[in-house]
């Protein structure tokens, strides 16, 4: 299948983030797979609630629905702004907000600089068109992300041999995007290419994103995935049962260094170990031009609870001390290549990224 | 603190297997840590229960309850038996139906072979007493796991500098032996020195016997340890956390392969990545001489169920194909020494294992 032309209206199986009239609805990743439910952040402290509590989670899910969010506070505040500065003042201050709820995922401070720079550009017109123009904008990163994520699916399908196994971590599919998915959607477009090839899915403690959604995704789409535990995929591949691995990103810097789940940094060391190739998929506005290295990627620490219990369930004493750091980084020598709607980026990643970013087709960049 | 001597009764702060009068009484290591609960397996088909239900795990503690079942065999075949030769032949099938029970760890079979042939080579003596022979002997064998144990213990602690941050996986505890443990015994031994050090316990999905069993044995001994999420020790090791890794082994080759629980060929390869010694403490029980390579080393695939769900409720959707392998194998080019009753085995370990095995202290062997 072709990556579709940019007028027609794009469905994906699975639609974590729903506009429908003036609410924001995200399909609530809590409660996956029980239950299918949408939550409604359509208001500013319940997307905060959504994102840091990752009812709606993966980064460029959380840049679209922060960008969202955003931009029905531009609603509101239209409506009682005593001026255009109170507006951008306010604005500002909702921007700020959303962007504290996570550190490290670089496109949910995309999505909400995009829609505050609109919102400076254009702070001249009458504040109820502006917000619409806001909204309007926003509601628009929705299809741009399916579309991104399709072209990403078309490159990195070219990768997958047939009667190959791929392992992937956490979810980087449909639900942790608009449609479609990162490493997922590279899966999906090699499946309905035809390809045939098995899906092998680390849990992904503490959260179970593999486990939990992952698995969900792919059985939704006909494929039916194997579950590993996140200590398995060593034995896998020390029998040669894994011929590659595709991962999602949070941030990328500039040098191709890539935080990720916790995780994404052991597969990639045990890829080099045993010789398997290690991708990256995300799109462009994944990468982080601003700093040089993974070294500035702030690594988020959440709550001991993740590891201290499942579905409720505590699995250790009372009171154990935790470390549960969110994220890793994987150092740019131990990835083979990354995979964006411009096409597959290459080492030198300084290189490749910076003319990518310079040419990219990224919309609304 | 020194190895006490051979007369001397031990005493360790956690008991995980008890002989009362004529009861095995195990520590239901399924309820831990929620409740402290003995499960009586002096019945052969219980003590088949116990090892492959887990109610009793780790290497040494499973060779020597197999030793005591099927010495408690031995007395309710003896009041039973036609002749010696029908007493020996059950003693036989008694002993391979416990040696089925579980696969990897070798312990198993080196502690019910030590029984069954103490039974041949005193076929002659009145069934009675030769019952009571085996049962004195099976019963021994937990003092000398503790005494072992204990030199093992010894020995690693030197290798531990204070202000060290040790990370181990799985429980290879007092709860894997007869008390004191492997693993944890050369962080206790060294925690008894005086040596501070920093303990990173991993969780050891899907049976998390590093949240449940290792967290709950530190904290009796007043150690206070880190928990973390397998998938995070890649991560601390990166960032200059982790400065040794010690675990257990549930089966060692003559070339110094060594199977153990799932995700310990992982952490070797971290380890190896980064530059920081990994170490193997196990018994010389827990090699097995009868192989040249961990590749001859069965590898026990354990129900689905382990890995979809977590105390009892599911993390993912019905019917999800799961690979559940409980073990796995780590090369001896990747482990930097053995540590072992007989001091700290080094490479080349098919050498450094051949003169352990011929002049080790092993009692019983």
């Amino acid at each position: 299948m072709s990556v579709k032309a940019a007028s027609a209206p794009i469905t994906s199986p699975i639609c974590p983030i729903r506009v429908e009239e003036d609410a924001i609805l995200l399909l609530d990743q809590r409660k996956l797979p029980d239950a299918v439910e949408y939550f409604d952040a359509t208001r500013l402290d319940d997307m905060c609630v959504a994102i840091s509590d990752m009812a709606v989670r993966g980064a460029p899910a959380i840049g679209v629905a922060a960008a969202l969010g955003l931009a029905a506070e531009a609603r509101r505040l239209a409506a009682q702004a005593a001026s255009d500065t109170d507006f951008i003042e306010s604005l500002r201050r909702a921007k700020e907000h959303l962007q504290a709820t996570r550190p490290t995922a670089v496109n949910l401070r995309w999505g909400t600089e995009e829609i505050f720079s609109l919102a400076c550009d254009n702070r001249r017109a009458a504040l109820a068109d502006l917000a619409e123009l806001l909204f309007a904008r926003a509601k628009r990163m929705i299809q741009e992300d399916i579309r991104i994520n399709m072209a990403i699916g078309e490159h990195g399908a070219q990768l997958i041999d047939g009667d190959s196994s791929v392992l992937t971590h956490c979810n980087a599919g449909a639900l942790a995007t608009c449609g479609w998915g990162t490493a997922l959607g590279v899966i999906r477009s090699a499946a309905r290419r035809g390809t045939k090839l098995r899906v092998f899915v680390d849990e992904t403690r503490p959260r179970q994103q593999g486990a939990r959604l992952t698995v969900w995704e792919l059985l939704q789409d006909g494929i039916t995935p194997t579950l590993i535990t996140d200590s398995a995929a060593g034995y896998l591949m020390s029998r040669g049962q894994i011929d590659l691995v595709i991962v999602g990103a949070d941030r990328i810097a500039s040098n191709g260094d890539t935080a990720n789940k916790i995780g994404t940094y052991t597969l990639a060391v045990l890829c080099r170990a045993h010789h398997i190739p290690f991708y990256v998929a995300a799109p462009l506005s994944t990468i982080d031009p601003t700093i040089s290295t993974g070294k500035q990627i702030p690594i988020e620490e959440r709550s001991p609870d993740e590891v201290t219990t499942v579905g409720g369930v505590p699995i250790c004493p009372p009171g154990t001390a935790v470390l549960n750091p969110a994220f890793d980084v994987t150092p740019a020598r131990l990835i083979t290549g990354i995979i964006t709607e411009a096409g597959i980026l290459r080492r030198p990643y300084r290189g490749s990224i910076g003319r990518a970013l310079r040419s990219g087709p990224t919309p609304g960049r």
